[in-house]
């Protein structure tokens, strides 16, 4: 071990508090350059420092249970623009807190979200916010409690001990099912991808619901492949059970993005020869042509509403838990068509 | 300060090691699991930590000057596919080293860049791949080799001094201007955005130059905006100036998507009515219709490549300075067409 490293696990802030004759509570300020201490006050601390050689460091000073001012993040992928908007809605709460967001990647794995938590944690987060990689059970919560560590839940849910930031995907699916039966569509085809999770279940069931309440068959849930240049390539499994659906609501918008593709490559114009729904409404989904009709799940609001509960969490970590659920709002453009044209 | 941190302060390795009557170093080896250690001196310096109360722990590691076993990327912004495409690939190597990855977002500005350096530093990362922010000076050499930090430039660069891994830009763009005077065209638009960067200049020089080798005029360089969904509205700006394009070199895929949704909307039929080449050929130029031809950077190779740059630097600190510039490809898919079908 260095000299330094020895004089900085040595010399802590009490220290320094007690040489300048003022309160370790002060001490933190000054170290913290608050403008909450006068100059006189600052100048005798900043002389102790330097007399007793005090460095202040993050290490150290996780070590001594002070904040590190950053948050962690963990998203199971980011090949989704869905996952760029929400992390923009994130960091610019994390910003205007003063805090810095650090982002992992679970691979929407357990083992691998196992690894990044503790990475995190060992690096002294402040608190973090998690997507819940498919396969987290309910464990999480005591985990979390046994770690003592702030952590909110944001798009996925496994535990209701835990906060919980999200968008009501339920209501969301509801809608657009609606909007396509007024349409007067009747075979109506819910498109998904991607591993099992709370949001998948809520939005297949929703569907499924949705479709049984207005007397259609629910059955017609069919899986694409996960990335964007292989869905077009499967387009044509949407068509091969059963009776051919008019209109198809995605699970996302890069499905929407991907089967769009496949059905130019049919020769069927979007919009009349066959009416196609989005989720989240991503920028994409404006730059679609035609534009595209999408579920908005507002990702960036999500990411807001998930950091202000952890902001919330990390000052006063006795709260009982909450749950903040966005509203949903199906936004109309031009990928849907009434099912008489077709 | 609770009871564990000060104990976590005041036992250290060396204190474990004399107790258990073992070298540092042998302590330091059971601590890291390895197995060159035997099975009784293993327990021996094990129940000599339980004694003693030491906690292995990130913190107390960095400040012994151990390795934290984790990466810091930073990276300018996340919404454009590209660079998820590049963390995937960083990610790959990163994870086959054992290591972990943590991600954070200049914003693309050196004040936030200069606050999530100093973050990952204060956290311990063992090494950064940085993509330099817009602004970026070649101070930067000097500042890291004050923080002994291994540190390797990705896409962009501002010194020799340190590793870079990127692409050979001016080599695409010149094979994309070479592609389109073969079909015929003359009048050639360069369709750019963002701030002004290494790979920005290299790719508007590499395009004024091919455009002066063939006799063009190499003026049309045109701006567009950053955001894909105000892209399709800003598509007239192409024509506005001069003589009408008849092929556009777009600075990005994402420049590419948001012009052909503007070329929608004016009735141009792209391949047909214009030509249009992207950079970078993320899958989107795949999932695009027609198929955009697009000039491939190979994102998730550099990703590879800057990983493995700097997971080589971590083992060598001394090493020379190396550059790693990944050979381009243009991608010829289905948005270009001889200017006679104009």
């Amino acid at each position: 071990m260095s000299r330094q490293g020895q004089k900085q696990n040595k010399i802590t802030l009490l220290d320094v508090a007690k040489h300048a004759n003022v309160s370790r509570a002060t001490a933190s300020l000054v170290v913290r350059k608050s403008p909450l201490v006068g100059a006189e006050t600052r100048l005798r601390v900043e002389a102790a420092m330097h007399e007793l050689g005090y460095v202040y460091n993050m290490g150290a000073a996780r070590l001594r249970a002070d904040r590190s001012h950053t948050i962690g993040v963990v998203v199971p992928n980011l090949t989704n623009p869905f996952f760029a908007e929400l992390l923009g809605g994130m960091e610019a709460s994390v910003d205007a807190a003063g805090l810095v967001m650090i982002i992992a990647n679970s691979g929407d794995g357990p083992p691998r979200q196992a690894t990044v938590l503790q990475r995190l944690r060992e690096h002294g987060v402040d608190g973090i916010i998690l997507c819940p990689a498919a396969g987290t059970t309910e464990e999480l919560a005591s985990q979390v409690e046994r770690w003592k560590l702030p952590l909110v839940q944001a798009l996925r849910h496994v535990t209701d001990e835990l906060d919980y930031a999200g968008a009501d995907y339920v209501a969301g699916i509801e809608e657009a099912v609606e909007y396509l039966v007024s349409l007067g569509h009747r075979t109506i085809c819910f498109a998904v991808h991607g591993p099992i999770h709370s949001a998948y279940q809520e939005r297949v069931q929703g569907f499924r619901d949705s479709m049984r309440r207005f007397g259609l068959q629910p059955e017609l849930v069919i899986r694409v492949p996960d990335h964007l240049d292989q869905i077009a390539q499967q387009a044509d499994a949407l068509f091969a059970q059963g009776s051919a659906p008019t209109a198809v609501i995605c699970f996302n918008d890069l499905v929407a993005h991907g089967l769009a593709a496949g059905f130019y490559d049919r020769g069927l114009k979007i919009g009349r020869d066959i009416s196609l729904i989005g989720f989240d409404d991503v920028a994409d989904a404006e730059a679609m042509r035609p534009r595209l009709t999408s579920v908005s799940t507002a990702p960036s609001e999500i990411g807001q509403k998930a950091a202000a509960l952890l902001l919330d969490r990390i000052a006063q970590p006795t709260l009982a838990p909450r749950r903040w659920i966005i509203p949903t709002k199906l936004h109309i453009r031009n990928s849907c068509g009434p099912l008489s044209s077709s």
